[in-house]
């Protein structure tokens, strides 16, 4: 009987796997020189957590959770995003009375949306992302911004797209929604149900709506710039001051919002702009959610953060024709003839390997000749030929595979003789 | 309305989490050395697969699983082990047909069984195993031997007990087989329940029972070395002889068992002898399974692998007092006085850290005397200093905070200045 793997997950192999492991030390890197400190929540979560922190009104939480019952009848869900979980923990956990403020942390790790399945779009898939919680200095805002933008940058992405935009406080975000219900008020019925529900408890989704964004009041709805408050145009204001002194490129993008009462000032994406990407050309989100500490149940907080996918990551890399730099093949392969010489090099190669080098033999007793061909596979940089004969002799042949020269080294000194040339 | 997170599982939280990067890193460079390659395969799969490749009987299976529907009815579980996931991605994506075998991969994730929470048990917790696929050959069981031991050497552990075992192949098997039933059979109303039912469909677990443990039967039950045949006996001792000449010290215990119809051959754990560990003292289990890739639709394909909890690595290493390197704090705090001096530092903030320096500042608008703490709470090596002043002079002050000497440097040179003496 075989097994298949759980429709729209993935298995990542060798061959892949190192882009992955390359971005994602990367992105740790980068959020040790940055500060952030990695935490890691629980692969699943109680179901109200997120009906909570991710919002009931939201695809996500209506249509997308891997929600099930555990053996005690526990509503748990898998967790489909990470910022829910991260404030949870940041609540529970009390990390808001740590000395160090703001409290900044970073994830990696699998999150789960049930969708359907296509080209690039997994329900299993990783994302990486980072929570500024705890401080309102725009500074912290440019921060994460160039955080983001620096990670693409690192692992060699050339067409990136910022655009940024303010949601405004409280106050300009109550104005603005006054100012879209008389808008969209009087034609309300033109637009699909899910907007006529949107009108009073959340008109700012209707202009996120996949299926009325033609409708022609979308461009004349009121733009959330023009109702921002003093405090609001100052605070945006420098922000953007901040990311020109940083030398980060972006755009105000006055429709870029985000739907979710907890979100204000700051929002953000990331896209790829490389042709031949397709459809897909976010990249990463982000923005600051000054009250979703409180909706979890936590002290009033501000917080913002982003998160992006590695899957997408991949692709834009892909979509640009970048190259890593990932490092293959092994130091020294070790061959061998006659079963003493063989018994020899299992020793060897643990040498060679406790000293630190990637070191490698055969384990299906192959030929010689065949043995070669295995070290030309994993990409050798030396070969180490042992026979019955030279074991005697207490010598081992040593193979440059870049320069071609031999050179015979007595058994005690392989690791040294190695060590020096790599 | 303030969330808790689900029980057994945990947060690792920054101050904890450090260790588990240090040990996740000790492992993926030693796999690298002994050139195993990550596989990542999803959080769950068919729940079938588990019964099949973890086997029916187990507990694990029987009462320990996370098993859900998803929206299409699927029985779907969150894997309680990586062997079984693995050897399914072997299987499915045809890894047998590659070049270079045997196929060596590696997994570290979370795992998940629905167990009674218990100091250092979780229902959440994450492993690291190998798996070496397609070779026969005895080095490779030393090998993955080899690998275990030295990953808790590499971060420290002392205090540690491998014992071997062989379980022989199936021809010892049957044997073995026939004289434990032999053995068990007149006085098999003695025993539990349980046990009443593996005598006839697995004789050897009732040596792995829990409840019986301490029947007399168990002393005197017929050992599987004794039931060895020469193939069996031989393969044996070369593992032996090869783990004896790489330097890895053993005990052959053979009451070593291993319950499920697909191990065979070598079988060994890994215990950690430090007093005051309690209970629980086995910290890595392992074996050959030339079976189980067969059982899960694949060719006829022998097999050996290990998994070992990071939970219990950690446990073992606070029993034992071990402190492992890891390196905190970081290597400029940037301090502030004055709005355009504040402004300036995001800026060179920026450039110390993609000069590749960790740099932190205030965000905060904290006074200069509460900056100065933060850089300690910081533990900065290098503290720099800016005020409004500093900065129409175009310099910086740069305290040395292991010596506590003094410098002004011109802005330009910040980056440059540090980046030597770092």
């Amino acid at each position: 009987m075989a097994f298949q793997i759980p429709r729209g997950t993935q298995d990542i192999l060798p061959g892949e796997v190192e882009k992955w492991q390359f971005i994602e030390n990367t992105a740790r890197e980068l959020c040790n020189k940055f500060q952030y400190k990695e935490v890691r929540t629980p692969i699943f979560e109680h179901t109200e957590l997120f009906a909570r922190g991710v919002g009931e009104s939201t695809d996500i939480v209506q249509k997308e959770m891997y929600t099930f019952q555990d053996r005690k009848g526990r509503s748990i869900t898998l967790r489909p995003e990470g910022t829910a979980s991260t404030v949870r923990a940041f609540v529970e956990k009390k990390l808001f009375a740590n000395a160090i403020q703001p409290t900044k942390l970073y994830y990696i790790g699998p999150m789960f949306r049930y969708e359907r399945p296509q080209t690039g779009r997994f329900r299993q898939f990783v994302q990486f992302g980072v929570e500024a919680i705890g401080s309102n200095d725009p500074a912290i805002d440019a921060e994460v911004i160039a955080l983001a933008m620096t990670l693409y940058q690192s692992v060699g992405l050339k067409k990136l797209k910022l655009i940024i935009n303010s949601l405004g406080d409280g106050d300009s975000r109550t104005n603005h929604r006054e100012a879209l219900i008389a808008h969209f008020q009087p034609r309300i019925n033109e637009f699909c149900s899910d907007c006529q529900n949107r009108l009073t408890q959340n008109p700012l989704r209707i202009l996120d709506c996949k299926k009325d964004r033609d409708h022609e009041l979308l461009e004349t709805a009121p733009k959330i710039l023009d109702y921002l408050n003093e405090d609001s145009k100052l605070y945006f204001e420098k922000v953007q001051e901040y990311l020109t002194n940083i030398g980060i490129s972006f755009e105000v993008d006055a429709s870029l919002v985000r739907g979710l009462d907890y979100y204000n000032h700051t929002a953000f994406e990331i896209m790829s702009d490389s042709e031949g990407f397709g459809a897909i050309t976010t990249l990463c989100g982000g923005g600051r959610y000054n009250g979703l500490v409180e909706d979890v149940g936590g002290p009033e907080t501000p917080g913002i953060g982003f998160a992006l996918s590695i899957e997408r990551l991949i692709a834009a890399l892909e979509a640009e024709g970048v190259q890593l730099p990932l490092s293959t093949g092994v130091d020294c392969y070790l061959v061998s003839m006659g079963e003493k010489a063989k018994d020899k090099t299992v020793t060897l190669l643990h040498e060679l390997r406790m000293a630190g080098l990637r070191a490698e033999k055969d384990y299906e007793d192959k030929k010689m000749k065949a043995q070669f061909k295995s070290a030309d596979r994993h990409n050798a940089r030396f070969v180490a030929v042992l026979g019955d004969e030279e074991l005697v002799q207490n010598v081992i042949a040593i193979k440059d595979m870049e320069t071609g020269s031999q050179e015979n080294v007595s058994l005690e000194k392989l690791v040294s003789y190695l060590k020096e040339r790599l």
